[in-house]
């Protein structure tokens, strides 16, 4: 297996640099790497490198990139707005999500939002794993957490809300996603607007559902916790309006395997 | 919040019986009730239950039942064939899936499949938990652990199987189902297959994409775990194929929120 990291440094052919602390713990104490082992660089702007270990002293390792793997690309523009869950549920929740192809992830403060804390460096730090395991070009943004007041008041209309939330008879997911894939006065900019454990507030879903950037959908039948129904929304929506609905250019890899 | 717990017992109003050792441990010590509180049952045979506690003793909680929620009802039919992963990613796979409706879980054994043991007992307690969560009337089936050239082998050919592995060009899920959707010769019994984190070998994919009832699915331009493989598959399965896709009867209540 192949080391695949993110870095912070501009990456192209032949540039030599120390590895950050956290690359430089992972390569030499948990992967224990030596000179010459190949690993593969990610900085969300340069692309994807091929990359080897120069060397490898007690105070640094030292890495050479060799040659671009592939051009920067990026995910489909949907955040995912979501209340703050109990840690493992969060935890859970941004790795799926960045899996899955979030652009963003904005926390939102609900009524019934039971959750007050968010450790936001675990969850950059956690994002940037799932990134480097799923073979992203691009980390999540982390968006400074706010109100649903604020939410709304800061909110680009342009940005459409698919809202997970059946405040009354709503469409299913997938026949609002597509007839909003139809529409030709629609942007490419969305958000994913999902619930606490609680659920909203009915005066939440009230205000929310008379907003005209706002689709509310359903999601079956079933009580969904609240992460849970982040993910499928977010499935559902790669797999209509994101990136999940383009034929592949080429042959591609089974799942889960790795194109090193 | 009222406690909503699977039962083994028949259930019709009158009904009185001494709860399961499971059940008593939780309503006495967990949930700490007292006779007179009210509580949700189900068996996945009867429909859902109001009932009350009658008793509480030392040695046993007494339950009566008193009138129906709601009747019976089932799942789409779609398995779940998963390859056997770490314990922590089997117990976040069997909670998701569970809430998003799969009727039953068949483990498979791959060639790359790390795994070699499966604990049978905890899937089904954490199947029982999460129905008990989700307001589902049934639990989903736990089937026992077939190599893949066994399912193969006993597979019926009526039902379809959606394999979420990319063997070259194919086409994506959301396409793919919707196409299966339109085709009137279709059954409504499903399987869902996933490899293991080392992916289907070679072989496996060759001698899988071969056979007439499998159809191969694309999942997006990211490598995802096993498990959020499983996990995007079966939402969108739902939200196209499955009971997602239905208009709801009636005004439903917020995500997260329970009727009671």
């Amino acid at each position: 297996m192949i080391p695949r990291l993110y870095v912070t440094v501009d990456l192209k052919p032949g540039t030599r640099f120390a590895a950050e602390e956290r690359a430089a713990h992972y390569l030499k104490n948990v992967m224990r790497r030596t000179p010459g082992d190949p690993l593969i660089l990610f900085n969300t702007r340069d692309g994807e490198f091929n990359a080897t270990i120069a060397d490898v002293s007690k105070k640094s390792v030292e890495i050479e990139v060799t040659d671009l793997r592939r051009p920067q690309s990026s995910v489909p523009d949907v955040w995912l707005c979501f209340a703050p869950l109990k840690k493992d549920a969060v935890d859970f929740l941004v790795e799926k999500a960045t899996e899955l192809g979030v652009a963003a992830f904005q926390p939102v403060f609900t009524k019934h939002t039971a959750s007050t804390r968010l450790n936001l460096e675990r969850l950059e730090a956690n994002a940037i794993e799932a990134a480097e395991q799923t073979e992203r070009l691009t980390l999540p943004q982390i968006r400074a957490p706010l109100s649903l007041a604020e939410l709304i008041q800061g909110w680009d209309p342009t940005r459409r809300i698919i809202l997970c939330a059946e405040a009354g008879p709503v469409l299913p997911i997938g026949e609002a996603l597509s007839g909003l894939k139809q529409d030709v006065r629609q942007t490419n900019a969305w958000g994913i607007l999902c619930g606490p454990e609680g659920g909203f507030a009915r005066s939440e879903l009230d205000l929310l559902s008379k907003l005209p950037f706002v689709t509310p959908v359903g999601l079956g039948p079933r009580i969904l916790r609240a992460d849970t129904a982040a993910l499928a929304a977010l499935a559902v929506f790669q797999s209509i309006l994101g990136d999940g609905a383009e034929r592949p250019p080429a042959p591609l890899l089974p799942i889960g395997q790795s194109p090193a």
